[in-house]
């Protein structure tokens, strides 16, 4: 019998995952939601998947320590490499955002050509293309790793000539692959929403992964009738470090201020 | 009586430290070397001052176990921040790269108008900046932090027009207070070289902290009679992970191939 008034725990490799947060503040308001940031190890997409394995695991454990309910992996890259074998270990379900992303993929394709944009250790694991063909084996997935727009998003130049060179110099082989749905597969990117928007041009089809876990999310709840029943929410947050541009890169992710941080050793 | 025959050891956030080997291979042919790169942690320039003096102090202590003679900060942030508290920690000399960069900008300058580019935690400690004015208290410094020319680099985007793009940005305002020098306070610059070159226009000249880390090595190797008189030396690398991306990143930074790596956990 689950606790329904157990927290949910979201663990990220930094600040990125406040775009889930803020998904789930926004679908559940009565959760209690506690956040792990690894902001002193950020970024996990260009290490291995040993390593981040690793990383996932001790992060996790803390998390664990919180007596949450249920544990969401905001990011894209731990749950790309590291998914199974963490829920393997754990006693507590554990949700990614890579199953909720492809099935919104696939439900908002017509022609099954369907593009997907992470880091290098996201598009390296091939769990996107894996998600989407167990669910619509006829589909043509086509992948391109775009690193740079993460630090891009992180100095908060998303709308800038900048930005919509570099969306051209990724986006360009998927667009001309006559992609008709794109998947953001990365906590950063829904930042870039308006610019990766106008290089793709109005028939492709953006899918965030962050609105489709909260989704997702909500489901579990339900049909574990595991949901809070309080009246408000809290959001606890939790760092490995707080740099010095956290409070401007936390306002921009989360869309509100972050009222209380702690920092925490893993 | 300092062993001469023993290594020196070079420490850097990641790879991009290699650039710092590059020159001491260049200027001290037989010295042997052992270099560390935190590859599972970096970057450091995005972290609080706290968290990479931390860090800093794992890597000294692996590097010590190796028996060096002399510690080299490679890393521009880790010697902005950690370079006296960790000095002070250890029974070998520490060198670092902000003092040779400051010392080669101060000879340089005609005009005493001097540029630096750095990470944002570099930036932020004012290191370059106060030892600059120690030595030529009539100059005037201008700073700008630069963090997207590392993930340039990183992707090997170091010659596109997306990087003119983010050179003119960020060197814009320290080009129209008409610097005679800039520094490149970061290992990962000088693969921008070409690029910052043509953005900063011929009047001014680049000064790279890496080569005049290694005439500072030099000297003082001489001056403590520490200087390897063995025939050809060697090079050992650590890293703290071996990304896919390694092989392809090693070999632009260090201008050749990497021969050996070994992975260690600090």
């Amino acid at each position: 019998m689950i606790n329904s008034s157990r927290p949910i725990g979201v663990f990220d490799s930094g600040l990125g995952g406040l775009t889930v947060v803020r998904a789930l503040l926004d679908a559940l308001p009565a959760e209690d939601l506690v956040y792990l940031g690894d902001t002193a190890r950020v970024p996990y997409g260009t290490k291995s998947a040993e390593v981040i394995e690793r990383f996932t695991l001790e992060g996790a454990t803390f998390l664990l320590s919180t007596d949450i309910k249920l544990l969401v992996l905001a990011c894209n890259t731990m749950s790309a490499t590291s998914l199974p074998a963490l829920a393997s270990k754990l006693s507590i379900p554990v949700l990614g955002v890579i199953e909720p992303g492809a099935e919104g993929a696939c439900k908002t394709s017509r022609s099954g050509r369907i593009g997907i944009i992470g880091t290098s250790a996201t598009i390296a694991s091939q769990a996107y293309r894996r998600a989407i063909l167990r669910r619509r084996p006829e589909c043509q997935v086509f992948s391109q790793a775009s690193p740079l727009f993460v630090p891009l998003a992180e100095e908060g130049w998303e709308e800038t000539e900048v930005a919509l060179l570099v969306a051209r110099q990724y986006l360009g082989p998927l667009v001309a692959q006559q992609i008709d749905v794109l998947v953001l597969g990365c906590t950063h990117y829904p930042l870039l929403f308006p610019t990766i928007q106008q290089v793709a041009g109005p028939d492709i089809r953006l899918v965030d992964s962050a609105t489709q876990t909260a989704a997702e999310v909500e489901r579990h709840l339900q049909s574990t009738e595991s949901r809070n029943t309080g009246a408000v929410g809290s959001l606890r947050v939790y760092l490995t470090d707080i740099p010095p541009s956290f409070i401007g890169m936390a306002g921009r992710f989360l869309g509100r201020p972050v009222a209380h941080v702690e920092r925490v050793a893993l």
